[in-house]
């Protein structure tokens, strides 16, 4: 996308991994991308959280953002994304081999909740030997984990960018994921020991992912029919085919298991669980929190997003006019460039 | 609900009925209600259109508006409702036997749409004698319905009343009911020639609608989950549950046939189709509308109810504020009894 490219980058940790169930993994692979290089006093790097099907070369999923003059300018910042685990981009995923069994484990894999991937966030931050990051940076369940990990070692940011994300999956987006995993479930192919397993019902789940993602407005202003006398009759819609086609497009790309697995960790997402409550967990947050809404977006709606800054100490909240709704995170990369950048000057990021 | 009892009527019509397809259906059944009586001029009729997978029994359905001093007042108007064809509660469908084959039509059904589906209530409405209506009413895909006869027959109706409704069916919409179709045929047992085949695929649509019905602010309002810190890691969230609830409730009362046919239905829907285009079509009402938006429906938002209002030559635009969502037109039943009894005191219905 934005041209610049960096290769896959693998890191292994062969001690056990405990899981908040207290299941645990056999140790973790962390795939991650690196831009740009860390100063002597390592004081440029910025951490970037990627969202749900996404991984860790962001300058491929996020247009127009790993570039000279970008808040993820590589001249001037070493820029740091793992792959979340649970996912199917090269970290430790349901598709992995399960050693004791010797084969991938598929539907078997453990329940993962947004802190587990943290903690294999801090890993690899560990490893990389940064002690104290300029920015953490997440957008939608990207900012489930910015938000987790800020509150896990708020000493290690001097300032975190949450964009479209919220601090705890709100009723309103758990219903969404049981209801794309109810999709996934319903194709009977789901629980078959193999990775293309349930596609149709993935495609089906993508399907309403995308609805939530996009929302009327986004709908709307994209997938209007043209020819009314014959469309409507003898064709299919055109935001018909739009669903299909994404819907496949995701299937070539990710599968079913890990799906799941992503979407029931979003749904343990709750800054305040085990600390009281969600304003006394954003308490420890001490760095300067840019907050971002987008006006369209029906997953994190603006006002819950102003909730969110209100809740933050030192916040400041930004909304982004889009028609695209919650997607307008990756298409609006122009104003968040704007945004984030002028946050990162007055704060000497 | 309203306690108000009328039995199911029915209908019959043995002259082949001719869609719009080209196709035809060997004559239609219509199942239908009526509360009060018709008075000597028959001048006190309205007719009531159901949404989705509504009856004719508006008393059940819709609670606290066929009662006495409401908009559906049984001792003021007669009231008529129809099951739409292609539906499963007494009108034919996907469930009637196809007399050429001695089986039921399940999948094998014709496509409908919604113009053919006033055909057949207009069949209904000639049958009972009524020449000229007090009111139809519509909400959703009821007012899809309400919209296209009163287009069709406008010297018919001396008042229309939409609620949640559009002119046409929007890109938006579109993709929600084929994103429902995606995880009905993602549930492979569709097609097997038994009434109750994908009902997973069903409970997964159902619940896919549910999430435009209410959307973020409905769910936010009901859905929280209390016991934060045991509930996120050990149990399902409440509206996990909620979304198999809603599900699994339609499967015991609807099928995956019937379904599908009247979401394609839905899709057809487009009051320019073959009339120049929405503002030529509309230019043809000559009666006074009350059009109806509610404050959270992400379906049909209140600026795309607004803009129809502007299209209709003599429209009054009134506005819900309810957290439920498109659901509102059900839930705010008080609201709606104080709107529309006032539009039919200003129009003398």
């Amino acid at each position: 996308m934005s041209g610049l490219k960096s290769s896959i980058k693998i890191f292994e940790s062969h001690a056990p991994f405990t899981l908040e169930s207290g299941d645990s993994l056999p140790g973790v692979q962390i795939a991650y991308h690196t831009y740009g290089k860390p100063n002597p006093d390592r004081s440029n790097c910025i951490w970037v959280c990627h969202a749900l099907t996404a991984n860790s070369d962001v300058a491929d999923w996020w247009p127009h953002t790993v570039e000279k003059n970008c808040f993820l300018d590589p001249e001037k910042y070493f820029i740091v994304c793992a792959n979340i685990i649970g996912s199917c981009y090269g970290s430790t995923g349901p598709l992995f081999v399960n050693p004791q069994t010797g084969q991938p484990w598929y539907d078997r894999f453990p329940k993962l909740t947004i802190r587990d991937i943290v903690k294999a966030h801090i890993l690899l931050a560990d490893h990389l030997g940064i002690k104290l990051f300029a920015s953490l940076i997440g957008s939608s369940v990207g900012g489930f984990q910015a938000l987790e990990w800020s509150v896990m070692q708020p000493e290690r940011f001097r300032s975190v960018v949450l964009i479209a994300t919220d601090a705890y999956a709100s009723p309103w987006t758990v219903a969404a994921d049981e209801t794309q995993r109810m999709a996934i479930f319903a194709d009977k192919t789901y629980g078959e020991q193999r990775p293309d397993a349930a596609t149709d019902g993935l495609a089906a789940a993508r399907a309403i992912g995308m609805l939530t993602y996009r929302g009327a407005s986004g709908y709307n202003a994209s997938q209007q029919d043209v020819d009314i006398d014959n469309t409507y009759l003898n064709q299919p819609r055109r935001a018909a085919t739009y669903q299909r086609h994404q819907g496949k497009k995701l299937t070539q790309r990710f599968d079913a298991y890990s799906y799941v697995t992503i979407l029931n960790a979003f749904d343990t997402h709750n800054i305040g669980r085990g600390r009281g409550d969600i304003p006394q967990a954003l308490e420890r947050l001490s760095m300067p929190v840019l907050v971002v809404g987008i006006t369209t977006d029906i997953i994190f709606t603006p006002s819950e997003m102003k909730r969110l800054a209100d809740m933050i100490p030192f916040a400041e909240y930004q909304e982004i006019e889009s028609a695209f709704g919650h997607d307008g995170f990756l298409v609006e990369h122009a104003i968040l460039n704007k945004i984030i950048t002028a946050f990162f000057q007055k704060n000497n990021i």
